[in-house]
């Protein structure tokens, strides 16, 4: 299954920078002043690069939610109990809950898959490819076996390479997924446990000071080797983690835009990009979580978020925003006039060729 | 007609206060970490206090874009002709600009009115509501007479009353207009000139330092009673920008949620907040300008941008994404479950109200 995976990283392209090249050249025959529509510009190039197209549409677009339990939660580092993840991972296919909300109101579809939740489901409306019934809790040993970690990377990537759809948004569900998140990236960051560990939903000082405590220990024990992103998630990770980090490489190998919701899956998608550089190309940014450890993670992916919410509810809510932003970046790609068609007089080109654009 | 902006001003309601009470109420009992949603729970309890409805929708949305050219470009504060104004004006009515194509795209409508270009506009897509053919040279005297900067606010606000929209949108087409709007910042908020100017679309050294002498001498010329936004019209501001002020409080006085699109929309919003302080209940914010004067205009205001793009090219063209942001706002307040409809059990609940709330 190892060989599978470095199959899998090894198919990932590079993205086509012929494609972006002549974007930025179709950008700079728009009218308007050079740059003044930011990021909007950026992205549209982007989209070139991993679609080819310079003229990129984005159609039909799949918000993928990984759901698992997480061991950890033994330790009482949550204030939910564990039976919030069997229930919100129904509430979800039932378009009830923050993201699901969102999905259903942008008319972007949603796929719940249970890679690792603590009890039977039976519901066919959630993907069963459940590997465990939850972890065991990392305070006291290894999440799960190596195998195990890469099972649920390559069930991730999997299901993002099947799922038919032009964009992808990678979300979770999980009760202490924040403590394993924290831990993941204490790891791959080097950094202290204090700078990447937050206080999730508003846990009081006692459990928040418990749950630090947690992070620490369980690294200390299982020493986890940085330079290992499987092994890290096999030692303090969790099965959401690793197939929400499968599904970002199974986007890039399909050369599809694949979003960024808030910490949880931006430490997913550090790991991905620890794997394979590559698939650096391939993500795109949602919402500025409230999380303390997400800015770590999205400087160390050299990533801006573009929408500032202050949300921090999980479950892919960011994405089906970042989708509108994506179609806006294509609509201005693909529609606005060049100055030749917008009739706007030689001399002001001439300037514009000059670098000295109108203020308007 | 001052007697008009007067009653105008006496007609904007307060919010309604007991609809936003229990529209904060109905959050604390949707199935999430409280507080977790940010600015959209913020945004729905906002809504409920404009419409005065506890589950508020927004059906149809309209940008009003306001075109006026400026007497002040004769100084040479722009790079772009003149002519850019009226031909832009007519690509705006053709879905060919940046915030026409954004508009189109997200289905949301688009009035071109024009206050002042300086030219005979005969397309009736083009609403004619001109009152004069440009303003006067800012450097040389007043811009305009005060009777005029009252029917240019009048003429904004009558449009927004009659648009029949849910939520409406400010964004305007006028070269050198960002001079004559750092002209009213600098004016208002009694700062320096250095620190309200910016280089818009990329003009020169030369240039830039001209735009900032010439916006001093316009001050020092003319004298605006910085207590007296009609009179900071008149001498120093254009008809786009004073109707553009019209039309926040059109939008107020109908109770209707009126989106600020960039710099020179920011301006003209508190320029209508110093006119009626209760318009700050109806507005809302869009993206983060990059023109330096904007981050000063909105903490005035009181108000933080969602959306970090790195716009600047005007137009409105932050509105039509910030329509989907207020959407989004109103799904989560209109259809996400309740603890009791997500099947959620009542020990947890017990926690939520001990303040002790979930980390998912």
């Amino acid at each position: 299954m190892e060989q599978e995976l470095k199959n899998l990283l090894a198919a990932i392209p590079e993205a086509d920078r012929p494609a972006m090249e002549a974007a930025r050249a179709h950008q700079a025959r728009l009218a308007k002043p050079p740059g003044s529509l930011g990021s909007l510009e950026d992205l549209a190039v982007q989209m070139a690069g991993i679609t080819g197209q310079v003229h990129p549409t984005l159609g039909k677009k799949q918000l993928l939610v990984f759901a698992a339990d997480n061991g950890v939660v033994a330790e009482g580092v949550s204030s939910a109990p564990q039976s919030v993840t069997l229930q919100q991972t129904l509430n979800l296919t039932r378009a009830k809950t923050g993201a699901a909300v969102l999905a259903k109101h942008f008319g972007c579809g949603i796929t719940v898959c249970d890679v690792g939740v603590n009890a039977e489901i039976r519901d066919p409306a959630v993907l069963n490819r459940k590997i465990a019934y939850g972890t065991h809790n990392i305070a006291q040993g290894p999440a799960m076996t190596r195998a195990e970690a890469v099972q649920a990377i390559l069930t991730g990537a999997e299901l993002a390479r099947q799922t038919p759809a032009d964009a992808l948004g990678v979300g979770e569900m999980g009760i202490g997924n924040t403590t394993t998140s924290s831990a993941v990236l204490a790891v791959l960051l080097g950094a202290e446990v204090e700078a990447v560990t937050g206080r999730g939903g508003g846990i009081t000082d006692e459990s928040f000071s418990k749950k630090k405590a947690v992070i620490r220990r369980a690294i200390e024990l299982n020493q986890p080797d940085p330079a290992d992103p499987v092994d890290v998630f096999a030692k303090v990770g969790g099965f959401d983690l690793a197939a929400m980090c499968g599904a970002f490489l199974g986007g890039a190998a399909t050369r599809r835009p694949v979003v960024i919701d808030g910490f949880i899956s931006a430490v997913a998608a550090l790991c991905a990009v620890r794997l394979c550089p590559r698939v650096r190309d391939y993500l795109v940014p949602s919402h500025a979580s409230y999380e303390i450890g997400y800015q770590l993670a999205m400087d160390a992916l050299g990533l801006h978020p573009f929408l500032q919410l202050g949300m921090r509810l999980g479950e892919g809510s960011g994405c089906p925003l970042a989708f509108q932003i994506l179609d806006a970046a294509c609509a201005i790609q693909n529609q606005m006039a060049t100055f030749d068609q917008a009739g706007i007089d030689d001399g002001y080109l001439d300037q514009i060729r000059q670098g000295d654009a109108f203020t308007p």
